[in-house]
């Protein structure tokens, strides 16, 4: 149950080569001297469907054998993953099911249906997304793709850092968001195989903390309201990437709201990319938390850069 | 007076080669299947002080004897050009005295401060700034770098799209925005001797289509209260830009207000890129005049980055 070991993320890295971009790193001589570090930021915003989450479903969808590629897949989601999943799909000439909430952004429910997903429209509990998606597995026979509870998921968003790591120079410090773990759990399982003495740190918002409080008290404590602008770590771990992260991650540092905006806006100024606001709470731990980070060598995954243009945080 | 030659330009990388970054050429599947073309995006809104005016500033500086570069450097201008030739200056050890106009926005303000400058504030009339321009380059004694209409700015310029065609497959165009045709006419004199058979087309706002009308009249006619939301490009061409256009540039489009604002947001969302309302006049040609570019393979500077995220058009 562990998860993917290295080779697995090789593997997949060679797997998916064909299908995804391999994302530029970009670094700004401005915010290293403002922060007093040297940061590599790992472009993932620039991937297909505009985040990482294109790794672990073009991974999953292309380990499927040719019988149950034909059923299709399904998820339910309303954010990254669902539209990643159904450009996988429809990559691989295969139908995609995607249960959303009802009130998910428009922009959402376009991107997904631009990718040729069959949406099926559910209320916004997490009981009535599950409830929906059981229904649609039972009709269509499709296989649910877990965003981040899955071992193929988790070994395809673990080959951004295998890149990461080629694009760089030695690396102190790797940091990636937390959610529900598939990123951190593929990262930390990639930098501890190929660079033993970098440390892996985690980063999550106050508002969404349970991969903290897992981490430092060893018990799984789930988010019960979490409440954050970083609308993609809303999620929890699962008992699979919690026993990853407690194996290979040295650190999960939380940050407050404002700096994750302070963050997001300095990084759209000075390197003149476009992030969504998880994708800046890495960055933002390094401004909150500076003492830890100064004269350092830092890798950073900017996540993904799907963000709604009419509702800026600033 | 017609400007640098090739060789020039090919001097001019070298000589700049460890100031500049060496900037990335992006593309997007999803621009290229909406417009049936294939557009390469050569990224100068990642050029240091966030355009492509730090070549040609930096070129300007360097080539400076000893002497010269002693008493410093010194421009009137409120955009890109002033932020460039700053820091420009500073990278070589040198004074730079920029005159602004006293409500040129805080942030440019703030930017070119930052970058070293000493700044001089003159009323916003083209006769106050050329008026206080002397007065500064009479106290000190700075060599005024013209933003457009000298010979090593040009050369400067025209080293994006060296980098461009090195980093892409043959192509059948190339775009430049026009303001006062520094950049247009560098490009050109590249593109016209590195793959003579690539069509090079300028692009200009309708609210500023001095260069438009003088093209194709065959007479310099300087726009006189140009209005656009591209603040890049209000200027009009001079003596020099305009003969090396005629000579090397194959046509002049100008495109609408609104097709500059569309083009723009296309840009942010499909690329995850931020680039201000100047640099995306050319997209915006490919777009309101569609016909002209299906099928071919364009290549498109995006001159700069530069916008002020409280002020934006959408």
């Amino acid at each position: 149950m562990i998860g993917p070991c290295f080779q697995d993320i090789v593997k997949a890295s060679e797997r998916i080569r064909s299908f995804i971009h391999k994302t530029p790193v970009l670094y700004s001589s401005s915010i290293n001297g403002i922060l007093d570090s040297k940061i590599y930021f790992k472009c993932e915003n620039f991937q297909k469907a505009g985040a990482f989450k294109f790794r672990g479903a073009s991974h999953a969808v292309s380990t499927l054998n040719e019988i149950l590629k034909k059923k299709g897949v399904a998820t339910h989601s309303s954010g990254n993953h669902a539209a990643a999943l159904a450009l996988a799909a429809t990559m691989h000439n295969i139908p995609s099911y995607i249960v959303m909430p009802e009130n998910a952004p428009r922009i959402k429910k376009l991107a997904v249906a631009g990718y040729g997903a069959k949406i099926f429209y559910c209320s916004s509990t997490l009981e009535a997304r599950e409830q929906t998606l059981k229904q649609v597995v039972n009709k269509t026979g499709a296989i649910f793709i877990h965003p981040y509870d899955n071992e193929k998921v988790i070994a395809g968003q673990g080959t951004s850092a295998l890149e990461l790591l080629d694009q760089t120079p030695a690396l102190d410090i790797v940091i990636a968001p937390v959610g529900g773990g598939g990123l951190l759990s593929g990262t930390a399982i990639t930098v501890k195989h190929m660079s033993p003495t970098t440390k892996i740190f985690g980063a999550e918002p106050a508002g969404a903390d349970d991969a903290a409080r897992s981490f430092y008290s060893g018990k799984l404590i789930p988010s019960l309201r979490p409440q954050t602008i970083a609308d993609g770590l809303l999620t929890s771990l699962s008992e699979r990437t919690f026993a990853i992260i407690r194996q290979n991650v040295d650190n999960i540092m939380i940050v407050r709201e404002e700096t994750i905006i302070q963050a997001m806006r300095m990084i759209w100024e000075r390197m003149k990319i476009i992030v969504e606001p998880s994708a800046a709470v890495p960055f933002a731990a390094v401004i909150e938390h500076n003492d830890l980070f100064r004269h350092k060598t830092i890798g950073i995954i900017l996540s993904g850069g799907n963000v709604d243009l009419d509702h800026l945080p600033f």
